[in-house]
C-alpha cells in the first residue's frame, strides 16, 4: 500500500513529504493509521546527523497514537480499531530484562531496532524500489505504519489521539522518572532542570507524588510562567547568581536537595544536579541525553557521603502494562497535556515543528494527518 | 593524666612513643582505656600528608577497641567498665541526618572533629604544653583517650577487643556497603574490585547476603586464595585480559553483575566497576577513597540505560545502634575476623604497622596496649 510520509532522506536536510510504499504485517505485526504525532528532540537529534547511530534514509518519529487497521499471523492482544500508542522501548514480557522486575528495558527486539529494521530484519517501507529506514521501531512520521505487536501499548478508546500521542514520549518520561525512578516520597524537596516538554512534565511529576518544594531551574525566564503553572514552586535562573547553580540550590534548600532531575542533556547541568542533593541521601536522574562520547564527571566524595546518581529511559515505564494506566491518569485530569502543545500543525508543515523547536518557541508541536 | 601513645607530630615521618597529657572528660564525654587498634589505610593516607583535611601534629587512629575508665557530667549510656568500640561517625539521634531514616552520616559534631577537636571546641590532648589534634573524632593511637558518649558503641564484653576493634571501621564498611547499601539479593552476582580489608570483609557481606556468584578482582594474585576461602566463586586478574575488566566481566557474566564495589580509591577502577553492572538494574558503589581532587567519570549513558552509581561510608552503619549487632554476628560465627588480621603489634612497634601495609604484606595489623 501507499502511505503519506515524511522521509529523512539525509542527515541536516529539511524531511520530504512523498508517498512512501508499506508492505502489511508479517507474522507478529501490526498495520497502524497514526492520526497524530510529536516531533521530539531526539527526532531532531538523529535528523542533525550527530546520532552515531542514526541511519538514513528513514521515516523518524517515535511519539504516536494510532488506530490498527490490520494484524498480522499470531497477533492476539490487539485487533483493528484499537486504539494505540508506539512504544520505542517494546515490552515482551519474556525476556530476563521483563522478568527481573527491575527495569523497563525490553530488549528482545534492540538489534534490529537499532538496525532500522523489523525483527525478522527486513524494512517494510520502500520508495521508489529502495527501502527506507525503520527508526526507534516506530517511525510515527508516515500516516501508517507497521510495528511489532510488542511495541504498541492499548489505550482507552475515548483518549483524543491528538493530545495522548505525546505521552508515547516526553510526558511519560518526566513523570515516570519521578514516580518510578526517583520514587519521591510526600514532602521532598525537589529541583528541575531544563523546563522543555520533559521537564515541565517532571514538574507535574512532583505535584503527583506531592512534593513540597518543586524548584524549576532554567536560564531562559520565559519558561518560569509555565512551569509554576503547573506547581514549581520556585523558579530559579542561574544567570542570575554569580556562584554555580549547585551552590545556590543547597543555600535555598538548607543543605540541598532531596532529588533532582537533569532534563536537557548537558553533562555539566548532570553534575550541578547531582551536587545540588543533600549530602546523606539526596538523588539525581538523569533524563537527558547527551552528546556522543561526551562524560560526566564528580568528584567520588559527592557518592560516598550518601548521594546516589541514576538515569532512566521512558521513565522506567513499562509501555504495554503501565502507559494505558497513565492515559487514564490524563482522562481523569491527574496529568495535564493541553499546556505542552504548543502548535497544531499538518504533516505538510512538519519542517516548520523542527524550526520552532530549534528557535524555543515550542513546547512540543503535534503533526495531525 | 599521662597517656603513652603514637604521636604524627608532622606529615610523612615516623609516629613518635611518647607520654601525652590527657585531660579528664568533660560534661558528655567518656575517658576509654583503649586495648586495641588496628592500622588503616585512612591512617596512612592523613600520615603521608596527602590529605588535605589532615592537621598535624595529631593522635591518629579509628579503629579501636576499649574500656570505659571514667564519664563526664551528663553522660548516662555508659558506666566505667563497659566495652566500647569508638566511632569516626558518631550518632547522636537527634540531627535531621539521623533523624531522616535514610542516611548513618550524622552531622552534630562534624565541624569540631573536622578541626581535630572535642565538641567544645578544644583538645583534651597535649605535649609538653601545647595542644594535640584529636583525629577522627577518636584518636586510638593513644592507651587512653577521651571521646564523645555519642562516639561509642557499647559492646558485648565477651567479645575480644583485640579482633573486634577492626569492627570499628574496615571489616564493617566492607560487610556494611553489600547489606545496607547496596543490598544485595539471595543468588546476585556480585563483583569485588580490590582484595585488601574492604574488599575481603565486601565478600564476606556477599556471603551473609547469599550471593550466587563472588567475583574478586585484584592485580596481585596472592590475594585470591583468602578471597576464595573467605567465599569468592571466582578470581580475576585484570593483568591477565587484554580487554578492560568491565569487559571481562560482562563476558563472564553474560551481561554484567548485579551489584559491584570499588574497595581501592581509583578512579579508574571506580569508572570499571560501574560499568561492569548489567544493563538495567546493575549497581555500583564506591567505598574506596579517592585522593584530594580526583573525579569519577562515564559515559551518562551508562546511567541512562539503568545502572545506578552510589558510594558509602563506614557501610551504611549507625554505629551505636548497629555496631553491637554486628559484635554479636562475629560471636556467633557469622563473621570471621581472624584471617583479617596479618600482625599483633605493640604500640613501639606501630611503625612497622605502616611498613607491612605499605610493602602488601598484611591485610590489617593490630596494635595492642
Amino acid at each position: 500500500m501507499k502511505s503519506r510520509a515524511a522521509v529523512a532522506f539525509q542527515p541536516n536536510a529539511p524531511l520530504e513529504i512523498v508517498d512512501v510504499d508499506l508492505e502489511g504485517p508479517k507474522a507478529g505485526e501490526v498495520l497502524v493509521q497514526i492520526k497524530a504525532t510529536g516531533v521530539c528532540h531526539t527526532d531532531a537529534y538523529t535528523l542533525s546527523g550527530a546520532d552515531p547511530e542514526g541511519l538514513f534514509p528513514a521515516i523518524l518519529g517515535h511519539e504516536g497514537g494510532g488506530v490498527v487497521v490490520e494484524v498480522g499471523a499470531g497477533v492476539t492482544s490487539l485487533k483493528p480499531g484499537d486504539h494505540v500508542i508506539p512504544l520505542y522501548i517494546p515490552e515482551c514480557g519474556q525476556c530476563n530484562f521483563c522478568e527481573s522486575g527491575k527495569t523497563n528495558l525490553c530488549q528482545s527486539i534492540r538489534v534490529t531496532q537499532g538496525q532500522g529494521l523489523m525483527p525478522d530484519g527486513t524494512s517494510r517501507f520502500s520508495y521508489q524500489g529502495k527501502p527506507l529506514h525503520h527508526y526507534m521501531g516506530t517511525s510515527t512520521f508516515s500516516e501508517y505504519t507497521v510495528l511489532p505487536e510488542i511495541s504498541l501499548a492499548k489505550v482507552n478508546k475515548q483518549a483524543p489521539l491528538e493530545k495522548v500521542c505525546l505521552l508515547g514520549c516526553g510526558i511519560t518520561t518526566g513523570i515516570g522518572a519521578v514516580l518510578n525512578t526517583a520514587k519521591v516520597e510526600p514532602g521532598s524537596t525537589v529541583a528541575i532542570f531544563g523546563l522543555g516538554g520533559i521537564g515541565l512534565s517532571a514538574i507535574q511529576g512532583a505535584v503527583m507524588a506531592k512534593a513540597g518544594r518543586i524548584i524549576a531551574v532554567d536560564i531562559n525566564p520565559e519558561k518560569f510562567e509555565m512551569a509554576q503553572q503547573l506547581g514549581a514552586t520556585d523558579c530559579v535562573n542561574p544567570k542570575d547568581h554569580s556562584v554555580p547553580i549547585q551552590e545556590v540550590l543547597i543555600e535555598m534548600t538548607d543543605g540541598g536537595v532531596d532529588y533532582s532531575f537533569e532534563c536537557v542533556g548537558n553533562v555539566g547541568l548532570m553534575r550541578a544536579a547531582l551536587e545540588s542533593c543533600h549530602k546523606g541521601w539526596g538523588t539525581s536522574v538523569i533524563i537527558g541525553v547527551a552528546g556522543a562520547g561526551e562524560e560526566i564527571a564528580t568528584r567520588p566524595f559527592q557518592l560516598v557521603t550518601g548521594r546516589t546518581w541514576k538515569g532512566t529511559a521512558f521513565g522506567g515505564v513499562k509501555g504495554r502494562s503501565e502507559l494505558p494506566g497513565i492515559v487514564d491518569d490524563f482522562m481523569a485530569g491527574k496529568i495535564q497535556i493541553d499546556p505542552m502543545i504548543s502548535y497544531q500543525l499538518s504533516l505538510d508543515e512538519i519542517n516548520k515543528a523542527f524550526e520552532l523547536m530549534h528557535a524555543g518557541k515550542s513546547i512540543r508541536s503535534v503533526i495531525s494527518f
